[in-house]
């Protein structure tokens, strides 16, 4: 156990008094950045890097060691669970991942083992420690997750999906075998966070990445429920400090008082909504992350300030903020973008937090 | 003139009494059709059939004739507009539309002619006539276009996207530039809307596809503030009675006090948003059309029965509320669902209507 250097993260995601608001971003270890691409030929393909532990660590820390940014975020995908749960999860040059076998009906759910995640997952949570070892307290390591109902939408598909035309339909025919489906997938990622946690991960997120897919009715049963068993099931205290859960559902604005009521420390949001009003509805059960525009990272270093600025000013005064993007940096950013974003964060931020 | 047989969709537009919830489709006029794909086939491709009013029209009338719909659709392309402001549109098999001069600079927005529909879009304007000569008066005809900022996103962009790289940046970097382009956009759309309501439209409806791609600040001053001019803009009247419009902000369910207050006449609704809540927030100012989850059309009769009786529901008594999809119906649904679906509207809303 070191000390940490840097904990603004856990102190902003617990509400407590920061100095300046801390900043990471999703993706940050990816494939906008040299290092990264260079360090993923090496590896030979994407599966190889998340099942490489000194891979992994390795590209964990790219962007902590090019930017002062206030977190390191586990790499890894988040069909690893699936893929441990016998899916066989394999990657096409140019698709997106597939499963070699997708659960299509009763026996394919009744089959699925819940995993044990210090045998199957073993390279994630060697990942963990590699990564905890090297920061060596410098900023605090994230680790993640799918949501469960995220996970069964790839299980059921076989793969993406734009419509989720199997996942959907057996939501709407059979909710009683999605049920199942979700509830293994549950206990699954609970021992799989739980592990991480175990392993040194400092603070949690829940990628919910497919719950705004959802209608409002559907996201309450298949997708908060199961995210509220999480926050509800996890080891929340570690290294004698909490271990704070951010929940993300892509698309879920509408839906923030919900997600508020699970208990979750913190909520982040895409850049649909409004930092300020959302930070009106949830009042102080929750720290909020988010929410720029990831594609403002494509505008000049100058604009990306003014844009930065306005979110800040959104927020307002006081703690309780992780500035992050509203969702993944894309890949054609130019890092330098990147930098100036986080500058202008930790600059422009200091007068809210006086 | 002909007295309409049935102008349920014209009276549940203003909250007018009806004896059942009107219910008409998102691409009721499209592939999933076998009467369709025969067409096309026959017409050689997608923009030729655009482009051809007696084909326009076939294809626009073929879901009326298959079902008891309340209300045909104008067959045709957003990008229409754009077409005719001289960027050249063209589809290239299995990819999405193409401009052959998309708008990048000053100088291109600078050129860019506001066209006079009835010479420009002649083809459209005669569709409108045709179809309105071949319905005869039995279900009212709606036109449409894009929103002002959805069209540009195609025009800078040269066509569809994920990120917005072009467009964004430009809103980012030259929020002054993009203002010019959505007010000649607007103007565009305005006489585009005009000209199809003197052809014979008997209600409007702006699909603003990509105005949830924004942030909230982002779509009030580039997307809704444009959304209001053409509303204020637009002929209200015709052949003695109201021309209603519909905005439909995809992924604005947290913006829909905003667009009430344009001065629509109704809101069109995707699926994440839970219609009796938005009920409850837009007040008696505007009608709500909505809000089935396209892709329960791929579960069984059954349960589509299932689903429309909880949005019906959801929406409770009163009139003001036309049935639709969320979003357009999927290519690969059976036309017995959407049949199930009609019926389901039709038969289990009379008790609402009472």
């Amino acid at each position: 156990m070191t000390e940490l250097e840097n904990d603004r993260l856990l102190r902003a995601l617990c509400r407590q008094p920061v100095d300046v608001t801390p900043v990471w971003m999703m993706r940050q270890a990816g494939r906008y950045l040299p290092e990264y691409r260079a360090t993923r030929e090496r590896a030979g393909d994407f599966l190889s890097l998340c099942k490489n532990p000194e891979l992994a660590c390795e590209v964990t820390l790219q962007p902590v060691e090019r930017f002062p940014l206030d977190a390191a975020i586990l790499f890894s995908d988040i069909l690893t669970v699936p893929d441990a749960m016998g899916l066989g999860l394999y990657f096409e040059a140019g698709e997106g991942p597939r499963f070699q076998h997708p659960v299509r009906d009763e026996r394919d759910v009744e089959r699925l083992p819940v995993p044990d995640p210090e045998a199957e997952l073993g390279y994630v949570m060697a990942a963990v420690r590699t990564i905890r070892a090297a920061l060596a307290g410098r900023v605090p390591l994230l680790g993640f997750s799918g949501s469960p109902w995220t996970l069964a939408t790839y299980m059921v598909e076989g793969g993406s999906s734009q419509t989720f035309r199997r996942s959907k339909r057996m939501l709407y025919e059979r909710p009683d075998l999605m049920h199942r489906l979700l509830d293994k997938v549950t206990r699954a990622v609970i021992a799989y966070l739980d592990a991480q946690i175990a392993a040194g991960a400092q603070a949690i997120m829940v990628f919910d990445t497919w719950g705004g897919a959802l209608s409002t009715r559907a996201f309450r049963e298949f997708s908060l429920a199961y995210l509220e068993r999480i926050v509800a099931g996890l080891t929340r205290e570690a290294e004698g400090r909490r271990v704070p859960v951010i929940l993300f559902t892509k698309g879920g604005g509408l839906w923030l008082e919900d997600l508020a009521a699970t208990g979750a420390d913190a909520l982040g949001l895409d850049w649909s909504t409004d930092i300020g009003q959302a930070r009106h509805r949830v009042g102080d059960r929750v720290a909020l992350q988010g929410n720029l525009d990831p594609s403002v990272l494509y505008a000049s270093p100058a604009h990306i300030r003014e844009q930065v600025a306005l979110v800040l000013d959104d927020y307002g005064p006081g703690s309780g903020h992780v500035f992050n993007l509203g969702h993944g940096i894309h890949p054609e950013v130019d890092p330098e973008h990147a930098a100036a974003m986080i500058e202008a964060v930790h600059d422009l931020s200091r007068r809210y937090h006086a």
